[in-house]
């Protein structure tokens, strides 16, 4: 049961996935402190944006400018989210650090969310490949709908591998498995990565969980105890209002490092500065940070000073 | 790592530990009507009341007035909190099923929160476990501050396990572990649990977490993992408002049962009903609920209508 890692790395998602979510467009200037915010924090793996079409997503407009921005140098690989060939071109022409490509483990949620079947979004994805394997880009996967499907309801550990394994051979060095509507469970997510360490090693998985129904940090904790050492988060929980119909952020990093730090399992970030950045950026949000640890911490220096 | 129980029993005290540290001071009916929503929704073990000075905590002024009017018959145990000599003959009066004691597991915490040494505390409830035994009445123990003290920070597992002992030695037939600031972390539990249950078995054991830094949820996972089958929680999480200074609720009834369904362990809730009961009671509170769960079910049971 204490067959924990030592080291964990956390993938800093709030300023794609997380701000993709929030109803507020948030200003270039404004984006570009919070990432030199999280970087301050010690966050070396960040998404920063995604190269997809302004018209579904605004808040993502600007990742051109965002990563023609960001510091050279500064230890931290930044990358982005780049569906298709067209956005991959802008992605390299960007100067990202690494790129990532998404499919579902529902076949009812890649119909009715990329209107194509999951076969045909992996084909689409030859082109990002290809041109991955040309400028030495590492491509990241990300599976979403691993724990269950608004429209399916639960997926069967089965279908996750099997996408993750396609992913994999296609050129991904890493999955990152996504309970895209945070129903799961720590049975479910113990099941879960039963079945794919049998044939995928820990080292190319990484979790990624919603923080809906609370139980992101419980099943976090099921994943340290199969080995995995790869965290998907989001700086104060960004992406979901507490109080929002349906809100389901991703779980909050200031929560998964307070957890690790409890356990002496090494993360590299220094909370207090994740904190300052967090509450940077929700200066800007129309709702209060969903981290619970945020909150406390806050709290708890406030009555200090 | 799958030694979870197949059943676990949730000992429900919102209408105690929660609506005591509400600003708000709910009126008799609307108590009384909660605690019906609170048995239709399944639940066996209801801690109701305190019976202690008025001036110190207004909002449980009304117990003797709560016990008188519980239905009789109902299959569920009501307890209530009854601190020394005075309050275990109101208590006995009011036709309690069964009473709680506490002490801390922090010297200075016992010092500061009620004036006297631990040693002291436990001698303070000599008359309570005489007239239990004469009334052939249950007596649970709780232990607060066994994570962490606001003024001591962590506390020794051998604190803990001094006090708890004790405890049980003077007739108490479980200990609640409660971690009253929330501070814990689930290596912490884990280290925890594996000193106590060297000299104490799990059957005596119960757990409670307060919500503060996000972690109960994991921190249950893992006393679940050690054979604990007994959850203290509150409905809706009362006692913590989201966004409060410092607030610490109690971990939510709704986002425990949620976990315990997805992971087939049997609790004998309704968590619709549950829901129910705690929309009703934070109707009448100044702020909204903190369990996760019940938003998204809310929010769920919206979008559906």
């Amino acid at each position: 049961m204490s067959n924990y890692p030592r080291q964990v790395s956390i993938v800093e998602v709030g300023a794609r996935d997380g701000l993709q979510n929030e109803a507020s467009v948030i200003e270039l200037p404004v984006k570009l402190a919070f990432i030199d915010g999280l970087l301050r924090a010690g966050l070396k793996r960040i998404e920063a944006g995604s190269f997809v079409s302004p018209k579904w997503v605004p808040q993502m407009a600007d990742s051109a400018a965002v990563f023609n921005s960001l510091p050279q140098n500064s230890g931290a690989t930044f990358s982005a989210l780049t569906p298709n060939e067209k956005g991959m071109l802008a992605a390299i022409d960007a100067g990202v650090d690494e790129v990532a490509v998404f499919a579902a483990a529902s076949e009812s949620f890649s119909q009715r969310n990329i209107n194509c079947s999951i076969e045909q979004s992996l084909e689409r994805f030859e082109p990002v490949f290809r041109l991955a394997r040309q400028h030495n880009l590492r491509v990241r996967g990300y599976v979403s709908c691993v724990m269950g499907c608004p429209y399916e309801g639960a997926i069967r550990p089965d279908a996750v591998l099997a996408v993750s394994q396609t992913l994999l051979d296609k050129g991904c060095y890493e999955i990152s498995l996504g309970d895209t509507i945070g129903t799961g469970t720590p049975g479910q997510t113990s099941r879960l990565l039963s079945t794919l360490l049998k044939t995928i090693p820990a080292s190319k998985l990484a979790v990624h969980f919603h923080d809906t129904y609370g139980q992101a940090l419980a099943n976090i904790l099921v994943a340290l105890q199969h080995g995995i050492s790869v965290i998907d988060s989001a700086a104060g929980g960004l992406g979901g209002c507490p109080y929002a119909a349906g809100a389901s952020g991703n779980v909050a990093t200031e929560d998964v490092v307070y957890m690790l730090n409890g356990m002496g399992i090494e993360c590299g970030v220094d909370i207090n500065a994740l904190v300052a950045a967090s509450t940077q950026i929700f200066d800007h949000l129309n709702h209060e940070p969903a981290s619970r640890t945020m909150r406390a911490l806050l709290a708890k220096n406030h009555n200090v000073m």
